[in-house]
C-alpha cells in the first residue's frame, strides 16, 4: 500500500500534524521499530503476527482444506464458518474482498432468528463446517456448533466427513477433532485473533473458496519489507504515526472509508484491530466503519461541518473494471453518459476528499493498485504494522484485551456455569425507565 | 419502544448526567416540544415528517406497486431499489429487519464490479426496479439507473412494464415517469430524505415484499402519542434529551449496538439519521454501527476501557423465537447445552450492558416487544422524534445537510457538468507520499 499523509498536516488541517512534529515523532518511531524488530526477532507474543507472512504455510492449509472441500467424492457449494470477532472478521475480509468460487457464511451471531434461516437455506450435505475458537470454549461459536451439528444429524448428513477445525493445542475443539478425526489446524501461538487474518483463521475459508494463498501472504511479505526506521519510507508506520499524532492532537474518531464496495468488511476488520488493539487506559482512537460512495449520502454532513474530531482514513484502489454509463439525452444528466461508474467513482473520491481537505479535516489517503490477493496482503499486513506502530507509540500493551473478560465471566454466571461475583453486579442495574 | 436511562445517571456514569439537570433540561424539552408541536402543526419543513404516521396513504402505495410487482401477469422474484443515502437506508431498514416475500437488492452505491456482479446474477424478466431520488438527479442513482435500463434493454426485458418511480414533483424521474407511463409516487414535501422510511421513498419495498404497511404505520402512531412535554413521559424524548445532555458532557461517540442480527442495518439507518442532523455548527454526536453479541468480540474493549468520550445505545427485543441449544457432555460446555440461542444473547446483552456501567461508562436501553411491523414502526418514529429533540436542544438546523453540497459540485465539475471552483480546488492536493 502507498500512503498520502499530506490532507492531516497542520498547513491543511485541524487537528493537524506539523513537519516539525512530525521529524520529531519520527526519532521515536526509530525507537518503535527497534522494539518491534526485536520483538519479531523473539517472536514474543503479539509480535509474532508480523511473522506470519513467513510462517503460513499455504499447501498445509490447502491438504487439511481438501478432504472438506469434497466429502464424499463431491465438492460443497457452501462454507459455513463459525466464529466470533478475530475467528470470524479476518476470513470475512478475504473472502469479501475476492472472488471466492463457494458461498461463504459465516455465524458470527448468536441471534437465534438468523441461526435459524442461515442453516435453513443451506444445501447442508453440499455445505462444509470451519470451526475457528483458539480456547475452544468461546460460548457463541461453541452453541453455534452444537445447534449446526445437531442440524446436521437431523438432515442425516455427516458432520464429521465436512468440518474442519481451526483451534489452540489444547481445549474441547481439540479434543473433538481427535475424537472425531477431523481435520484440525493450529491457531498460531502468540497471534491474537485480530492479527490472525493470515494464518490458518483467515485462509481455511479462503483455501476452501478456491483463493490465492500465495498471492496474499507475497503481499503481505512485500509490505513486511517496507519495515524500516522511518515513518517517511514505511507506508504502514506512516499511517500508525499520523493516526497517533492525530489523535493526541483531538481526532477521537477515526472514520475507515474504503472506496470499493468489496472491502466493506476490510473496515469492519479495521475497526476490531483498532477499537481492542488501542482501547485502552483511557487511550484510543473510535473506529467508525463508513463506505464511499454511499456514506457520503450520510456521514460527510458531520465529518465536514461537526466537531473537529475525526479524522478520515480513505483507501482506494488505483484500477477498477469499467462499466461504462450509457449516454442519456437528458439535459442534466448528459454529463454521466458516456462515461463509466469508475470514472464517477473516483471523481466521487477526490472530491469528498478535497471537501474535507477545504474545509481544514484530516484526512489519509490508502492507495492500492487493484483489489486483488496481493495488494490485499498487502493491505492488511499494512494496517496490523500501523496498529502495532501506534500501540507502541501510545505506550499500550496492543495485544492485550483485558476489559472483554468481565461480560464474558458475566455472560457464564448468568447462566448457570459457575458462580461469578460479575453476574450477582447485572441484577443490580439501575434504572430510570420511560415506557410507551 | 421503551427507555431505561438509568445507566446514564451520574450516580452510575462519567460522562453521565445528575437527576438535577435532567430536570432543568425537561424544563427545555417542553419548551422544545412546543416548538415541534407548533411545526408539526403547520408541517413546516422537516416536522412535517413527524406526521408521515397519518399522512401517508398504504393504498396507494400498494396499488401503483401492484403493476410493477406483477409484470406480463407473472409475479417479481427480485425488487431492485436504486437509491442513495435517505432514498435507500429507510426501505432497506424496514426490508431486511422484517421477513419480505421478495429479494430485494440496494444499489447505493457505483462501485463498478459490484454494480455489474448485482445485476449479472439477477432474473431480469422476474425482477422490478424502483428508483427513488428526490431531486431526479443524483449522480449515482441516475447513473445507476442508466446502466440498469441498457441492462434490460439487452436481455430484451421491458424495464419500462415493469419500473416504480419515486421522485420530486419536478425533474428528469418524473419527466421519465410521465413519457414512459411508469408508476410515480412523491417523495413528500418538507421530508428530508433521512426522514421518509414512513413514506413511498421506505414503503415501496416492503409492500412488493408483502409487508404489512399498516402496522409499521400504527407503531409510528402510537409512538407519536407518546410526544408530550417531558421527557420522563416520552421515550423518544428521553432518549434525545439524554444524548444532548450526554454529548454536552463529552460522550462525543454514540454506538449504537442492536441485540438483533435483523437490526443491523437499523444502526446504518440510525447514523445517518444522526450525523446529518446533527453534525453542524462544530456540534454532533458521531454514531458508530456495532452489532450485539458480535461487536463485544470487537469493539467492547475500547468502550470499556478507552477514551471516556463514548456512549452506547443497546436496542433488545424483549421476545425472540427459542432455537435451543443442544445437551453436550462436554464438561467446559455443559452450561450452555439444554438452553437456548436465544437466553444466550440476552446474558450476553445483560452482561455487556453491566460491564460497562461497573466501569462507570453511560449506556441508553431501548426496549421493544419483539421484532415486528408494528415495533419497528413505533422505534424508527421514536428515534426520528429523539432526534428532532436532540437537534431542538442543541439550536441547530437539524433538517438541513448544507456540508454535502460541495462535494457534489466538486464531482460534477470533475466530470465535465459544468464549471465549479470546487472541481479546480481537488486539483490543488497537498500531497505527502510514503510508497511501498
Amino acid at each position: 500500500m502507498d500512503v498520502d499523509i499530506g490532507n492531516a498536516l497542520a498547513s491543511v488541517a485541524s487537528p493537524g500534524v506539523s513537519r516539525a512534529s512530525l521529524d520529531r515523532l519520527d526519532e521515536r518511531v526509530a525507537t518503535a521499530h527497534e522494539r518491534i524488530a526485536t520483538g519479531r526477532a523473539a517472536d514474543e507474543h503479539g509480535y509474532a503476527a508480523l511473522n506470519l507472512p513467513e510462517r503460513t504455510d499455504p499447501d498445509e492449509i490447502r491438504a487439511a482444506v481438501e478432504p472438506i472441500a469434497s466429502p464424499d467424492g463431491g465438492k460443497i457449494d457452501a462454507l459455513l464458518t463459525i466464529g466470533i470477532g478475530g475467528s470470524a472478521l479476518g476470513a470475512a475480509t478475504i473472502v469479501d474482498a475476492l472472488d471466492a468460487d463457494v458461498e461463504t457464511i459465516f455465524l458470527d451471531n448468536v441471534d437465534p432468528e438468523w441461526v435459524h434461516d442461515s442453516l435453513d437455506t443451506l444445501p447442508l450435505e453440499r455445505t462444509a463446517i470451519n470451526v475457528v475458537s483458539r480456547s475452544g470454549t468461546t460460548a457463541e461459536t461453541l452453541a453455534n456448533f452444537l445447534v449446526v451439528r445437531e442440524a446436521f444429524e437431523s438432515a442425516g448428513v455427516d458432520w464429521t466427513e465436512r468440518t474442519i477445525v481451526t483451534t489452540g493445542e489444547a481445549g474441547p475443539l481439540r479434543d473433538l477433532a481427535e475424537t472425531h478425526d477431523l481435520p484440525a489446524l493450529d491457531v498460531p501461538d502468540g497471534v491474537p485473533g485480530r492479527y490472525a487474518a493470515l494464518s490458518a483463521v483467515g485462509l481455511v475459508a479462503a483455501a476452501a473458496g478456491g483463493l490465492d494463498l500465495e498471492s496474499l501472504l507475497d503481499g503481505a511479505a512485500a509490505e513486511a519489507e517496507t519495515l524500516t526506521g522511518s515513518l517517511y519510507e514505511c507506508p504502514a508506520y506512516a499511517y500508525g504515526a499520523t493516526c497517533h499524532a492525530l489523535a493526541a492532537r483531538g481526532a477521537q474518531a477515526n472514520a475507515f472509508m474504503p472506496y470499493a464496495e468489496s472491502l466493506e468488511t476490510t473496515a469492519e476488520w479495521f475497526a476490531q484491530l483498532w477499537a481492542e488493539s488501542l482501547g485502552k487506559d483511557g487511550l484510543g482512537q473510535t473506529p467508525v466503519r463508513a463506505l464511499g460512495a454511499t456514506d457520503q449520502h450520510s456521514q460527510l454532513q458531520l465529518y465536514r461541518a461537526g466537531p473537529r474530531n475525526t479524522q478520515v482514513t480513505f483507501v482506494t484502489p488505483q484500477e477498477r473494471p469499467e462499466q461504462p454509463i450509457p449516454p442519456t439525452d437528458v439535459d442534466d444528466l448528459a454529463y454521466l453518459g458516456g462515461g463509466s461508474l469508475a470514472e464517477l467513482l473516483d471523481a466521487e473520491f477526490r472530491a469528498t476528499e478535497a471537501s474535507l481537505a477545504a474545509a481544514g479535516r484530516p484526512t489519509v489517503r490508502i492507495e492500492i493498485e487493484r483489489i486483488d490477493a496481493f495488494e490485499l496482503g498487502s493491505l492488511l499486513y499494512g494496517l496490523e504494522a500501523a496498529c502495532v506502530m501506534a500501540g507502541e507509540l501510545a505506550g499500550v500493551n496492543t495485544f492485550e484485551q483485558p476489559a472483554v473478560e468481565w461480560a464474558k465471566k458475566a455472560t457464564r454466571g448468568l447462566l448457570g456455569g459457575g458462580d461469578f461475583e460479575e453476574a450477582r453486579a447485572v441484577e443490580e442495574k439501575t434504572s430510570l425507565r420511560v415506557e410507551r
